[in-house]
């Protein structure tokens, strides 16, 4: 069966047209699409490129194309939907009301959408050195300014949670390896336990964790699913004996885990209504 | 003056939400917000903590909140959208022309939008490793490997955008850091000149790049704006000789520099028309 073409227009990174999209078209699990982003579309010559691009993956499959765009000139827009497929905008439908509420008409600014402050761009960076340097144990001097330091076993996700969590959110996110010895102990490395408060523990099925590691080293006794039940039963045991909120993070992507991680710990601001302002039933 | 709340609420990780949210504000550059991440809001207890959050701020601020929301629950969204606000909807509106065109329901999977295939998984976790042992030119064995290699002077920015190519989007990108001696010689390190076809520069203002080694390490000649300028007019020297694509990082975002390498470099495929089918003027 043919896959039905998906399309990404933006005139900026297509970061939002694909999210947008994806999110749609999760919600309708069981077909099978062919996705492409057309990113920086923010030319007449690239507007008619991805048309012609749109055309000819729309006769080639004999599907219509779906087509999520992010094009704020009008102009752009209409050359893009101009080729036979189903063009959804995911921008403009909300900017009338959006205008309307704030009392101002939109400014278009075309590739502003992912645009930030150079603070906000130094604090990230500043946060991915943090996670650098604190990778898997490799410096705990500094766990004074972390804001949560991951601990698990090997290949369960440390490494790269704590990089998402610097690059998009600036959050100072260390990690540290439950080893053999700690296991063991069923006991806290020494150098966690003035941290006690920032730790959060990350778990996942001994059958995930068995694929990751034969991938790494295959037929080892580290990668062996014995090894592995081993590990991840003594790791969860001392979870609870320390008082460690963990996660399960068997079957999720590294953006839910990040950001259940957030939503776990208050690194997001609880949705608590404040004192005085009860929550009604 | 009192800034206008934001709410994105979510009852999954929350980053469709926060990125068309945060897309349309950009449209309305000069007001101020006040933003907030409700994530995970997928009980009724959380949707009327969700409600009461934002009556709140409401409340507090004088000003009524904006909520951008991905609840794919009629019943939770109808609770957050009680409370007094404007509420936009940024998935359900699409929903219905989506299940027109490819003639099915849309099959409510809360929670489903940013899950992804094991493959996916694995694959972006073996891309982070490549990059975490190909950073700052720490290995060149594996350059073969490379979807691309990123070259430039010392704080460019190369490292978060090789970790943001890998953990968005897979690509195995390596990056190698121009010392004095290449700058000096205006040619290409060694290690590097079998892989000319990989290699992408990166490049920015000296005014910029003098203010994060400033952070980094203050007074160094290092950071002197007279060294940056050095360093950087040779760089650019030498990408012009070497024939390397480059890219002025200045002002732009981790996404904005990833997505940008993407479309130049061709990591991204080009949306040009297969033969045949030309372009229409």
């Amino acid at each position: 069966m043919a896959r039905r073409p998906v399309f990404f227009v933006s005139d900026s990174t297509g970061i939002t047209a694909e999210t947008v999209g994806r999110s749609l078209l999760t919600q309708f699990s069981g077909l099978e699409f062919e996705e492409r982003t057309l990113r920086y579309v923010n030319s007449s010559r690239r507007a008619q490129e991805a048309r012609a691009a749109i055309a000819a993956a729309g006769k080639a499959s004999g599907l219509r194309p779906l087509v999520f765009a992010t094009l704020v000139d009008p102009a752009l827009r209409q050359q893009v939907a101009a080729a036979d497929c189903l063009f959804l905008d995911v921008m403009s439908s909300f900017l009338e009301p959006l205008a309307r509420e704030l009392g101002v008409p939109p400014q278009p600014a075309v590739g502003q959408t992912h645009g930030m402050a150079a603070a906000a761009y130094e604090r990230r960076m500043e946060a991915v050195n943090f996670a650098l340097h604190n990778d898997d144990g490799a410096g705990t001097r500094s766990y004074d300014q972390a804001d949560v330091i991951l601990v698990g076993v090997s290949r369960s996700g440390k490494t790269p949670t704590c990089l998402y969590l610097a690059l998009h959110y600036g959050v100072f996110a260390a990690n540290y390896p439950l080893v053999e010895e700690d296991l063991e102990r069923l006991a806290l490395p020494p150098p966690l336990v003035p941290h006690r408060r920032c730790l959060f523990g990350l778990t996942l099925s001994a059958e995930r964790l068995h694929r990751l590691r034969e991938a790494r080293q295959p037929g080892s006794c580290y990668a062996s699913l014995r090894q592995c039940r081993y590990e991840l039963q003594q790791a969860e045991a001392l979870y609870r004996a320390a008082g460690i909120d963990h996660l399960d993070v068997t079957g999720l992507s590294v953006e839910e885990i990040a950001t259940r991680i957030m939503a776990m710990t208050g690194l997001d601001p609880a949705p608590a209504a404040p004192a005085g302002d009860p929550v009604p039933g």
